[in-house]
């Protein structure tokens, strides 16, 4: 990788995402990469004037590149779902997704909601699925419109697809100082796939015996996201499951701002997508008012994924040392400012 | 009601159920009610001398009361699952529980998780759906034990079960003064039962045209319990999305010893059922340490559902000013003295 360019798609999508993209970009170029950058219009604005989400040929030229960088996805004038599953949930699911990582860390300087919590409380990996459970999209509608009318939703878990994230999940808990990892679910309710979620983390735990497993209901760690965050490392959980905990994850570790994700194939058979956890805020869009952190941080963790290593820490320590000076107080800056604060501590 | 006795089925349960419903007893009884009680030994002691969980004909036994109280349910040295679904959630089922009634609420002199937030700004009343969704039981598994297994769980939605609960969730809201009603849900992801629900809620809302509707994704709306807990006043979410976010709730609103709930079944047609939102905390069961608090705040819920208004106010307002004089400082206190302290203040 250090010697070629790297080859990135770009989704900047709809509402603060173009803004939010445009500093992770930024970011990226202040490291001094050769990049080729290739950016698609996906999201309102084309569905809107061709009705396309993600056209077959579209995601097949997005195969060719190293790794995508996605703004947000979604448009209150476009019927809920359309986008989010025609395009991000698309994407996901065609370039086999099966991991979608999540760090929940409190970085020192940023406010919490929390009382009396201080950030080394809270440094937790989630590592969600992101290719099965009820994301699969199985379930229908029946007597639609009348009193009679049945919708089901199906979760689908199957062995190949839980054991390959959780080996991933125990790989990086491995990694990690506390070597803990926590399996979320709620399999006194949902037996069928909470067995096989708790099976595959035992079986898998044999191989891993320096790693401390634990396991909570989904409800309690919700719970204990607010009262014990200290609790959890590494977390391993379901596509719904990991969808929620991480928004709940996110507003403790100093809001949907500083929230940065990464859909990743560690197979490499197909690029990995990075994408902050918030949405595209159409309320604040076109404004400059985005915090772009969590882009910039999302960049991290794919300089991390293309093994550029050193580049990442160094944006992560770029952003890490920005919070601490603006010390909680956002709202001075603007999205480009933001953008060109941290650029310049990364090319500094 | 008033003249007659309340016919009480008491199912104290495991670990620190006992304890609690001990004293939720005691407060009802300060109230000096005329109450003839049954009390039914199940759980995980009986599960392991005769491996019933609710046989048939105690399920029957239990319909000819008035009101159940139970204290929880779940052991550590039983299967997971099997109580829970074998107990507590048939009797939820059988018994047509079909709104699982949960406040959330900030009392003042409780110390909150969050930062910031006064008792002003957590005010909800949580409606979850108790009959279908993910808890019905529906999926399977398929090649258990293989690389080539499949377990699936189905959420089975009715426009009969969901629009019995959704106008419910309306008459509740029309009785608060803020008249705001959200319902929450994943329905750009879950788009069949998320659509069911929707278009209900907008039906519904069609004959309370004073009534404030508003939508939160489940995971945006775990963000705001922690960072906008004001935003919500009535909630109406089904089975599973209830079951988390009023754990979150609890957490938010001074802890699980705080939080009550009620079974209900609006018909009258069978005993509705009151608890605790906690579990059975095998960990401190027997010493004396577990908060009575969200029995008794439950034995106020089971008093408004039998019309006893007047009284289910005198038990509230105990726990209120109970709450103030000891101001977060729980540990100073046994579970039966709390008890004593509040049956005092009932009866005085
Ligand atoms: C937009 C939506 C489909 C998506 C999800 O549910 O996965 C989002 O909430 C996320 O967490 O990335
Ligand atoms: C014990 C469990 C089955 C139950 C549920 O999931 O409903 C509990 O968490 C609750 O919220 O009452």
């Amino acid at each position: 990788m250090d010697s070629r360019s790297i080859r990135l798609a770009v989704v900047p999508g709809d509402g603060i995402g173009p803004e939010v993209v445009a500093e992770g970009l930024k970011v990226l170029d202040a490291l001094g990469l050769k990049i080729e950058q290739t950016a698609y219009d996906l999201g309102a604005t084309r569905w809107h004037k061709t009705g396309e989400t993600l056209p077959d040929s579209v995601l097949e030229e997005i195969r060719g590149h190293d790794a995508i960088l996605l703004g947000a996805v979604g448009d209150p004038t476009v019927p809920s779902g359309v986008l989010e599953r025609g395009l991000l949930l698309r994407l996901r699911f065609e370039l086999d997704h099966f991991v979608n990582l999540r760090p929940v860390r409190l970085y020192p300087g940023v406010t919490t909601a929390l009382a009396d919590t201080r950030p080394e409380d809270i440094d937790m990996l989630v590592v969600r699925e992101g290719t099965e459970g009820l994301y699969a999209g199985a379930g229908g509608v029946l007597r639609k419109g009348t009193p009679y009318e049945v919708a089901t939703q199906e979760s689908l878990n199957t062995a190949f697809g839980v054991e390959r994230v959780v080996r991933y999940a125990f790989e990086q808990a491995a990694r990690r100082p506390r070597k803990k990892l926590t399996l979320v679910h709620k399999n006194n309710v949902l037996v069928y796939a909470g067995d096989l979620w708790s099976r595959t983390v035992d079986a898998v735990a044999k191989e891993y015996p320096d790693i401390e497993v634990d396991y909570s209901h989904v409800d309690a760690a919700t719970m204990f996201f607010v009262t014990q965050p200290e609790r959890y490392d590494v977390i391993v959980t379901d596509n719904l499951f990991g969808d929620i905990i991480t928004d709940l994850g996110a507003a403790v570790a100093g809001g949907i701002g500083l929230a940065a994700s990464g859909n990743i194939n560690p197979t490499g058979a197909a690029p990995s997508m990075f994408e902050p956890v918030h949405g595209s805020a159409p309320d604040i869009a076109g404004q400059g008012k985005a915090d772009p952190t969590a882009t910039i941080l999302s960049v991290a963790l794919l300089l991390d994924h293309l093994g550029l290593t050193a580049e990442a820490r160094k944006v992560e320590q770029a952003v890490a040392d920005d919070l601490i000076e603006r010390q909680g107080a956002w709202a001075a800056r603007s999205t480009r400012e933001a953008g060109d604060d941290i650029a310049e501590r990364v090319s500094g």
